[in-house]
């Protein structure tokens, strides 16, 4: 029975990892249609978020299965705390992923980002995909080492984001409808990222048992 | 002992209750530091947030504590699985109070909002802060009823964001710094009310043991 038990802590783990892992394919898509104005790859994404949320309701039903019937103690009950906590991350990745995509479905056949600000927006959708993969290894490696590393990410995101706001106030030429366009994407990358470093600091609590401190970030 | 237990039950749920309850106060004071440009109450909020948080910890360790010594099941399974989730919500919840008030801080001494949009920044705040009232008043009663009735509000905001979003894309005089604020203060808002109706959807999930359908908004 413990072994069955343990299996399905496992099985837990393994499909949060997997479903993270589905959250970064589906930015990075989203900055494909965004940067080629694609409907068809934006339909794609649509497609990937509902997918991710019909994971993450069956995610939930056997965490709460397990929780109901196991009644886990210590590092197992920790783990299944923080896949509850996980799979609302997850949820919101595969929205902010398809927020992505409708700013291109909105503006097409127009494209959504100017020529010159395709190179950051692309670095800032690679940055994100690059953070969500990182955090479906944390769920995989349950090292805490990882999880820290992952901040190095989140402090170039940051980076991204203000020259992004630097771009934005500085005489910008392409009107304001495509300001707002731009400064919402920087959001939405940005909000992911967060979400990728959340599932990160998720594992740590399952580690160590202990919540690392709130970033700055979240409380700015 | 079951007694105690289901007084450590009441306990978490009227602490989430009274959590909402300083969320609201947040985003109202957020609304008022805004649009009166304020320094003073922006400061209030930001430190409001930060009890928020505080308060969303001990609330965690507590469910966390229950979930370990005392293993529910059922409804009050339910009620801890719930607990997670809305201390969740809250969290972001003053964390986006607190952004609005950061665009007053950012601007200040001039307004960050232009006059002629202050009836209806002022009625978002409004909205936002009778959502988290609401939210907060379910908490107490577990009244699915009451929950739903969160979503004619929540259709108001969407309404009041539509407006939003018709004037910044209709000849804006107000430039372009000017238009990502307000764009983004859109956003601020209308998150807060989804997580005032995420939180009405955990009690329904609490009373029903059944999440309500996703909202489109969620996935939209």
């Amino acid at each position: 029975m413990r072994e069955g038990f343990h299996g399905q802590l496992d099985a837990i783990r393994g499909a949060l990892a997997d479903m993270t892992d589905m959250a970064a394919a589906a930015m990075e898509r989203a900055t494909v249609a965004l940067l080629g104005a694609d409907l068809v790859v934006a339909e794609d994404v649509a497609a990937q978020a509902g997918r991710l949320e019909a994971a993450r309701r069956a995610v939930e039903d056997q965490t709460y299965e397990v929780l109901a019937l196991q009644q886990p103690v210590a590092s197992d009950l920790r783990t299944m705390v923080m896949a509850i906590k996980v799979g609302g991350d997850i949820h919101r990745m595969g929205s902010l992923a398809n927020h992505v995509a409708k700013v291109a479905v909105r503006r097409h056949p127009a494209y959504a980002v100017p020529d010159e600000l395709f190179p950051l927006i692309r670095r800032m959708g690679e940055v994100a995909t690059r953070m969500a993969q990182s955090a479906g290894a944390v769920l995989h490696s349950t090292d805490a080492a990882d999880a820290g590393r992952l901040a190095i990410d989140d402090d170039a995101m940051d980076g991204l984001r203000r020259t992004l706001f630097r771009m934005l106030l500085d005489n910008w030429p392409y009107g304001v409808e495509s300001a707002i366009d731009v400064a919402l994407l920087g959001r939405y990358y940005e909000r992911f990222a967060d979400h990728a470093v959340s599932i990160a600091d998720g594992v740590v609590y399952l580690v160590t048992g202990e919540l690392p401190r709130e970033r700055d970030e979240k409380l700015s």
